[in-house]
């Protein structure tokens, strides 16, 4: 274990990206080790605009394993993380019975600090654990040398945290064995494969606290019976088509089987018992607006989706961006006069036709959306090699930070 | 043909009821003979609340068949409209070549003049058409002389009107002939059987136009898989238990099936391509209320179903609707002071306590329900005797009347 281990401290920092599934992940069939009762797909989304950052360090001087999640000391012993750190050390183990040369026993006894923050708000709802369960689990096993498949552990943090082991387009196999060691994530294309692609995230205000989707999923599970033909009957032969569509960069395949599985996830939620409401008004609104967009071209250039929180998700291709960010701001108009109102990759202005408008023809809902954050497919996680990015200083406690 | 006939006129005037599915119609599998892709089960509403009143006049003297609906002449040659008369002709000439003496062959050769009004505002948005075709086929029998089953060319009017044609709970039998002569309503209790079933309509202010039904079920049957399973695995063993439950007079039962199958046929809507939203901001807030409503008492007090409207319906014990509408009137608070706000059945006075509001906890929604109509279960269509009621005068012409 090398240069970073400083006055007994071994520190590594990596980043891991958010994902965004357009086959959806909704039911377990075994709730301990988290396995899916169907295979999902997701696209990675780009570290620039989204990312989680961790520090973990193991030191012969910490009493205790301790995390730090956005500048506040969180529960240790929140049975996920356990989960993830009893995997990571029995992997260790395993390979320092095996006669790793490399594997230093000491540091296995080691107690950890870990700190980790998002570069996005927590308001801003987007689900934020499979980027931190993804990047501890990363984080974790550059620390303790372990190197090859990590996504079944992630997995064992948040279900869809597998997927964000990986960067580009990514599915994670449901997998049919008991204890789970088939239910993986894998690269189906990299994300330089599809370099026109392009991700709008629209970011709601919600009213509400929605429906948790741990316990979300458990009452579906137990009460809704089109989810179960969903999962057993519908998903398979999507999944087939959505790496079909993606591999042949087919923007119409892609965009309509991302809609109609979005669709369906949250049918099967108002199939739920008492049925459970993700979509409010301006997500309705924003299906409208889509499907007249596209009716209007006569073609899909756009294409939504909706995880279990209030914002939209839109893909589309790059030359239609300008466009349709317009025709965002117009149907929903922000509180300012938009200045902030698009974040991340930079979007060129356009003019919005009359006939558009027309074509369009809903009626505005102010301050709908907060605002839009631009973005693209990207890489999975990444260790930082820059010492000063630690998030914990040589101590071991957390720096100082700015909470976002 | 006796009295009424007057100068060469022969008038019959009949009324007929709306009825609400608890397991709801949602596709056919025949467009033209309206036959379903599952059986239903709906609860015929009392007609002093919500009727149809039809006049059929028959006279040598008129050229051709002329229709009046709510004070404006109509098509004729709507086909819908032209399957029931001329399912009715075919009948009437059946009979009377079988010999029937009572038939009247010059009766039959004559054209019709039909006048028909609602005593709801159509605006109301009360799917009108099944109490519209089932008085129009039972006054249409009437005036040819026709006995026996009228629910299979009710049917052809449109598909739940056949399950006006009967009072109290009446199942609409999908059956499975090609020519559709086994899809036939039929009693399953009648309208005394459950004298505490109360029922309120929540007339609620739309603020679009929806996707209407007919081909709203088209869409649906072309591109929802999660409709072709809910039609074909859930509702079979869903009528059996509806059935069962109204037999005994289990409410809870009862409630609870009919909210299961109200948010499955809406799952099925948004499963739809592109989806159709029949549930809005307050069909999503009456949910929520009745769920919290009934949390609070740990018992099933309260049920909702929503058609292909905004409209809710609740379905209560008689001893609950005074608290339910005071909590309706809390949480939706009216535009005028709640003189109007419940029209029907007279509903006592009752008193909330904070312990139940707060238990509810939702915002209130001012204006979202313009009123409620208080009812129950009634009979099924009548011939209404006293001829001062008839909407078609001497002349064979609709009576000046105040559009409602």
């Amino acid at each position: 274990m090398p240069e970073d281990r400083i006055d007994q401290l071994y520190i590594v920092t990596c980043t891991a990206p958010v994902n965004i599934a357009v086959i959806k992940y909704w039911g377990k069939r075994n709730e301990d080790l988290i396995l899916p009762i169907n295979s999902s797909l997701s696209v990675t989304l780009h570290q620039d605009q989204l990312k989680t950052t961790t520090t973990v360090a193991t030191s012969r001087s910490f009493q205790e394993d301790r995390i730090w999640l956005n500048g506040k000391e969180e529960d240790v012993t929140h049975p996920r993380l356990q989960s993830c750190l009893r995997e990571i050390r029995r992997l260790a183990r395993k390979r320092r019975n095996d006669g790793d040369p490399c594997m230093d026993s000491a540091g296995l006894s080691q107690k950890v600090h870990i700190c980790s923050v998002n570069n996005f708000p927590t308001a801003a709802g987007l689900a934020s654990s499979a980027a931190g369960f993804a990047c501890l689990v990363y984080t974790l096993a550059r620390v303790f040398g372990i190197e090859g498949e990590l996504s079944g552990i992630a997995r064992q943090g948040s279900g869809s945290a597998c997927r964000s082991i990986y960067g580009g387009f990514v599915q994670w196999i449901m997998g049919n064995k008991e204890d789970g060691k088939d239910s993986l994530a894998q690269q189906v294309e990299p994300e330089t494969h599809w370099p026109e692609l392009r991700i709008l995230v629209l970011v709601a205000s919600a009213e509400r606290k929605p429906v948790g989707s741990t316990s979300g999923m458990q009452t579906s599970v137990k009460t809704s019976c089109l989810l179960k033909h969903r999962a057993e009957s519908v998903v398979p032969g999507r999944m087939v088509k959505m790496i079909e569509a993606i591999r042949k960069k087919d923007f119409a395949a892609f965009g309509e089987l991302t809609m109609q599985d979005s669709n369906q996830f949250h049918a099967t939620c108002l199939d739920t018992y008492p049925p459970i409401f993700y979509l409010n008004h301006v997500s309705q609104q924003i299906i409208s607006l889509v499907h007249r967009y596209n009716k209007h071209y006569g073609e899909t250039r756009v294409a939504y989706t909706f995880d279990a929180g209030p914002n939209a998700v839109i893909f589309t291709l790059q030359q239609h961006v300008p466009e349709f960010v317009q025709v965002v701001q117009h149907f929903f108009p922000p509180e300012t006069n938009g200045a902030d109102f698009v974040q991340g990759l930079p979007v060129n202005c356009a003019s919005l036709s009359e006939e558009l408008k027309q074509s369009i023809g809903l009626e505005p809902v102010p301050k709908g959306i907060n605002y839009i954050i631009s973005t693209k497919a990207g890489p999975g996680p990444c260790v930082v090699k820059d010492p000063t990015q630690h998030l914990l200083s040589s101590d071991g406690f957390p720096k100082k930070m700015i909470a976002v």
